[in-house]
């Protein structure tokens, strides 16, 4: 039965304040908790209207679903997994840090951006993305929803995106208007690749750190848009690095 | 001066039922209205907080442009332009269609996909984007935002798609799961580029017309995500088309 308490809690998700507080974070949707489940986050409630789920559930109705659900046309099913403490697949990470290729994002802000960004480094095969503490945070709900499920396979992490650059010992690459032209490029399967904020780009601090610029060449007239979509040029990047 | 009309106007346009029978739509941000000012499209009102802009300006306060804006944080600027009746660029465009890259959309469904495209047409030089009329508007003011004033340089045309490419003469490519993968194939210069609906992808009407089928492949494991946002697999897609 749902109770007053799980509204409560539910509702109070939807503030990062709380989601650290309790450890817990909220997935919407048939598909997107499905992915979870199969994954190794931890099933802390599970509301659904209907007893689909290989997990205890606990049946609501739709009007109950409409109560504590984050979206405008509620799917089925709303449930709170633990925020793991120690990263899922932990061993797997470091050997990837040190041999694969590692995303790296310089401040994004957009719930939709860092969504697709990890949906990316999903079907990528990208295991590892680190996140500078001012990125917004990965279990935030649209975050959730916008990775359709991907966030339970790509391990996120927070931290001093500057010092965990100066420890790190392959290549760091960026996109800069003055960078060398991706395409003509030899990518590595090994490196780290910086995306930056929004708005202004990769910051100074982080720029100096930089080893190899790059940039996605623009095609067409002069007049062209000056700057691509955070998330589309992380997509273009990928490809190109992965497609060799 | 900001009138009760003007108001009254602004809120009604963003309905596409207003904004068909006005023929008008709105602009917001600095940087937006300056990229539509800069093109073939037609100032109807300018409403600004300052005199920056090279037109007419109706200087408002703050308080007022909040009152007419869209946006959560309202940026120095709300303008109406008219919708072109001629599509600005008609014979450059005939030109292109019938020589360049054209990019389909098969029901493209959310205005934020829609403007992330069409950013992605002007960075890549395409100048004719050809929309199912299920697909968004994209005088829809969600999609002008995330255009980021690339839909000044893009032009835009809703048409039956199956009509559309059954006149067609050159090869129509779209990415479907068992298509040839897209790394290792020569692409053309001229064709047209196929994408469909976010949840349902390309339509089995337009399958049928596909002459030549693609997929961009997935690396990592088998578990990892279906499918790429449709915004993120253009931009890979647009990308290959244009590298070699």
């Amino acid at each position: 039965m749902l109770t007053k308490s799980h509204i409560k809690l539910i509702t109070s998700l939807h503030q990062k304040k709380f989601r650290q507080q309790e450890q817990l974070f909220v997935v919407e949707g048939i598909k997107g908790v499905k992915e979870f489940l199969n994954s190794e986050f931890k099933l802390h409630l599970l509301f659904s209207t209907d007893a689909i789920f290989d997990a205890e559930t606990i049946l609501v109705s739709e009007k109950e679903l409409q109560k504590i659900s984050g979206l405008k046309s509620p799917n089925t099913a709303v449930a709170i997994f633990n925020i793991p403490t120690i990263l899922p697949n932990a061993q797997e990470k470091k050997n990837s840090e040190s041999n694969g290729l590692i995303v790296a994002l310089d401040d994004v802000r957009d719930p939709g951006n860092l969504g697709t960004i990890i949906r990316l480094c999903d079907w990528f095969g990208i295991k590892n993305l680190v996140c500078s503490n001012a990125t917004v945070d990965c279990y935030n709900s649209k975050v959730v929803q916008a990775t359709m499920g991907s966030l339970a396979r790509v391990d996120v992490q927070y931290t001093d995106l500057e010092t965990y650059i100066k420890d790190y010992n392959h290549d760091v690459f960026g996109t800069f208007m003055d960078g060398h032209e991706i395409y003509s490029q030899n990518l590595p399967d090994c490196g780290m690749i910086v995306m930056g904020n929004e708005a202004n780009g990769i910051s100074e601090s982080i720029e100096k750190l930089i080893t190899k610029k790059l940039s996605v060449p623009k095609f067409g007239d002069l007049k062209a848009t000056e700057s691509l979509n955070v998330a589309t040029a992380t997509a273009i990047i990928l490809s190109e690095f992965k497609r060799s």
